[in-house]
């Protein structure tokens, strides 16, 4: 089984400007709304999937809603919160547009401390994006985003300070979706490569892995230090049927894998091999969107503490536990102080 | 003590093309923030009252606050969006700006079923207003108000149609707070007069009532035929320092009133005198914000349906017993379900 890839710091909070973890990601809005008849099925939506739409689908299905909460969202935007909530420092870089939405997104990761490298686009009428969010009874997500402002994030974007001043740097798989992100992440990874910053990848959503296969198995084997992803997603990258030859493929090419597994936790490649860890306890699973984003959060600040792979597992299953009690991808606890009391930091 | 005056239909819901409730007041979105330090005071704002600010001081406040979750609401706005669950026909007059906030406030109250009179501001520069809103540990609920859009309401911007087609027209007590709305008023009053629809008035806050004291008391006097407050509200407007005696003044004037009273209940003038209804059984309250709202839906439903102010009151308490149980003011649940559970429907 392949080694931790050691970071800059062990055990010790990153130094004076440094930063645990950069996320590059979309930046969204979750409009959310409680999906108690299947809504999302009479809109045409694949369920548990993140279905992209463009601005006339996604008028038509805003419109097809009932009442909405709207809350600050986007997958690596949620984990960075969460590295932020759980005391670290950290920075997000992304694009929004000069509007409403964009402030909220804005304020909602500056008042946690992080540090913003956010792009504003300079049209009228490029809006942030949004992602509407169906909550179904079984506690499932069904997402439809509208990528819009987020869709333009390019190579100029990228603030590289926030990249060289970073223990760990966390890309978000959906950003293949976007030809120009993914020059931008090209760029990321150069300059994380050059500084010794660790690069981390969300695989995101296994329709995603599908329709860039090429481009994300060839990022993995080349330039991933930290892979994350769920059962569906890393199976749907190496094309096998079970885990196990999963985790034999990333054990090859010498990257650090996690992988959540829902109710069942999360398995996390170590040097005694692949380890399961338990799911937290939870009593009431109210919305399971946000799980693996802040499993990430958990999972990343811990490395970037120098925490060993099992540990930094336990403190993402704690995070994932706590996001799924409320509606929303964002934590209400104080994470710090919720990881205190389970002796995780 | 007074009699109710009489709905147009009795126990039954209104005919075709007719409305149960049209309501008039500030078009809000709720930006809600867990205060769990005191926050609210350290930004000079007074507890549990509704503080109004200017776009300066939005600014800090927003600055000051954490992660924050958006819902729609506005008192009056929330009170409608109760009516719509309970099944009511209703309507809504109010302005907004030409802005997202301004869409996702139109959005939440038509995909309920409700008569939007919305008007939106022309001037690019008047955002949708906000009212930012402190939940503490204690669920009570501190707001900093800013109006923006809403502060332009005017005669020119009522549907006059509406209020012909209304039982009952709701009257947000706020509204004083702005000259062209106060004459906005005005109109609304004429037209209801004239087409004998009921002219109900929220008393909205003890301070808005003491800063537009003759206002109220000749509105009170001359026009209202319901009147919907709480004890600080009702004491502050005739300056009686018992319940007992305010309750005496309405009887005088013949107007209809309720009384919310927190956890002790309501207390509604009958034809058998005051009588108390208790509050619904809660067993963890979370946010106290639209809880008179929701009070006003039940019980003015209930009233444009005929009932009697003592059954109109229970299922106002119902409804303020569901809303207080999460955070924002608008109902999560489908209100017209719970009524006929509890056979109050």
């Amino acid at each position: 089984m392949s080694q931790l890839p050691t970071p800059v710091s062990l055990r010790v909070k990153p130094g004076p400007g440094r930063l645990a973890v950069t996320g590059i990601g979309n930046a969204l809005l979750d409009v959310i709304v409680r999906d108690h008849d299947n809504l999302h099925a009479r809109l045409g939506l694949t369920k548990g999937a993140m279905n992209l739409v463009d601005l006339n689908r996604a008028h038509e299905i805003y419109d097809g809603m009932g009442p909405t909460v709207q809350v600050s969202g986007g997958s690596v935007a949620n984990t960075i919160a969460g590295v932020a909530s759980l005391g670290g420092t950290s920075a997000f870089l992304g694009k929004v547009g000069a509007d409403e939405f964009g402030d909220v997104f804005a304020h909602d990761l500056r008042s946690l401390g992080v540090e913003l490298g956010l792009a504003r686009s300079t049209q009228s009428d490029i809006q942030t994006g949004r992602c509407h969010v169906f909550v179904t009874d079984d506690a499932q997500r069904t997402m439809a985003t509208y990528l819009g402002a987020a869709n333009q994030f390019q190579p100029d974007d990228v603030d590289t300070s926030l990249i060289e001043r970073s223990e760990i740097v966390y890309i978000e798989g959906y950003l293949f979706d976007l030809p120009p992100a993914k020059e931008a992440i090209r760029r990321i990874v150069e300059v994380a490569h050059d500084c010794d910053t660790l690069v981390a990848l969300s695989l995101s959503d296994s329709f995603c892995v599908e329709r860039h296969h090429q481009d994300f198995l060839k990022l993995v084997s080349d330039d991933v230090d930290v892979l994350l992803s769920n059962e569906g997603e890393i199976r749907a990258l190496f094309g096998t049927s079970s885990l196990e030859s999963a985790f034999a493929a990333v054990d090859e090419l010498g990257v650090l894998t996690v992988v959540t597994c829902g109710p069942a936790g999360a398995q996390v490649g170590s040097v005694s091999g692949v380890v399961s860890v338990p799911a937290a306890d939870v009593e009431v699973v109210v919305d399971q969107n946000g799980a693996g984003d802040l499993f990430a959060a958990g999972f990343l600040f811990a490395l970037a503490l120098g925490a060993d792979p099992v540990e930094a597992t336990e403190l993402g299953s704690m995070c994932a536990g706590e996001i799924i009690t409320h509606l929303g991808a964002r934590p209400e606890a104080n994470l710090e102080e919720m990881a205190m009391e389970f002796g995780l930091l």
